[in-house]
């Protein structure tokens, strides 16, 4: 079972490593993090390179397909190499998932059309303008479209992929092995919980695109 | 304020890239990945490399100083190169701080001695061999030394640190806006949560190396 995970300028670090570190434990699992071309890949605050080990070509077929979110989502999503890629990549896939603002790559190659879909709750009404039904549900399955929420939601999105491809065990033992008991000291992690002058301040800030730097959108 | 986060062969991705990125948008923080030698570092399971963008001897001073955990922490705790610049690193920093079996870098440093820590929970046993003084808790501050449990661990130590450097309300926009409102769908993310029976096995094989890989320690 091969997992690939698309890479591109300014990506959000997180998006990728989160649901990397769970879904790359599964038995059987070759992860193989792919790019236009291969070599390092850097990250949204200019301060971190991954490398994707193989390029586009050479990995046409996986049977996951995983894109993360970041700043530079909206330049991919109108790269017309990616969006072929994956458009080409989803005719065989078994899963195809995004985090973050990566399902508007998804939309931008219209693999999300009428579908429902998640995304970071500042770009919601995007993913709508892309032909999606956004919710702003942490992880949203329809069919094998599987689309996680901002950032740190990748993890629980792996979480719920592997109870489905691997069963409960499986998924249970991952979570044991790197310890995710969750234990935040803040109850701020969503746009319902997070003090509303916070989250109105980011709302009236959300066309800016200088802001998604920091909002790693 | 400067951020480095230390790399070495088989480190855990998500050890570092968790805690990077909601510390990395503290304000006014500069992060840099370090390593021995400057360029791409390759982690636990060989299927990613990190790219180090500075050499240790770059990176004399640093204000945080970020050690992850990985099976390569064993290798890692006696290279008296990495010792030698975490103890001249830690003779300056504010915090000095580790996720996972990074805290046994740490001890191997000699700077746990006689100090409360966390660790992965199969490593909570060397941790005490190594000097300091385990414990099973989440995250551990002790003093300037600020030490995670397992792998996911590091998210929740960045937002106990970043509220201590910069504030509740900086905290609770970088939880916002990473959208950290976890909701996993098993409740097994530590060995007292967990099946019995996984946590037996798992401890079983605790003194196997072979086992480290999978387990990411």
């Amino acid at each position: 079972m091969q997992l690939a995970i698309l890479l591109y300028d300014r990506f959000t670090s997180l998006d990728a490593v989160g649901p990397f570190e769970l879904l790359s434990r599964l038995p059987g699992a070759e992860t193989v993090f792919v790019a236009e071309k291969a070599g390092p890949v850097r990250n949204d605050q200019d301060n971190l390179s991954l490398v994707a080990d193989r390029s586009l070509a050479e990995v046409p077929a996986p049977d996951i397909v995983l894109v993360p979110g970041g700043p530079g989502s909206r330049r991919a999503l109108a790269d017309e190499t990616l969006l072929e890629w994956l458009r080409t990549a989803d005719a065989t896939s078994t899963w195809t998932t995004s985090v973050c603002t990566g399902s508007l790559v998804l939309a931008g190659a219209g693999l999300l059309k009428g579908r429902r879909a998640a995304s970071h709750w500042l770009s919601l009404d995007l993913l709508g303008r892309l032909g999606a039904e956004p919710t702003g549900e942490r992880v949203v399955f329809d069919g094998k479209y599987v689309t996680a929420a901002g950032v740190s939601s990748g993890i629980d999105m792996a979480l719920h992929l592997i109870g489905r491809i691997a069963g409960h065990e499986v998924a249970q033992t991952i979570q044991l092995l790197t310890e995710y008991d969750p234990q935040p000291p803040y109850d701020a992690g969503s746009p319902e919980k997070a003090p509303a002058e916070i989250v109105a301040s980011w709302r009236a800030q959300g066309a800016d695109d200088d802001t998604v730097r920091t909002g790693g959108r």
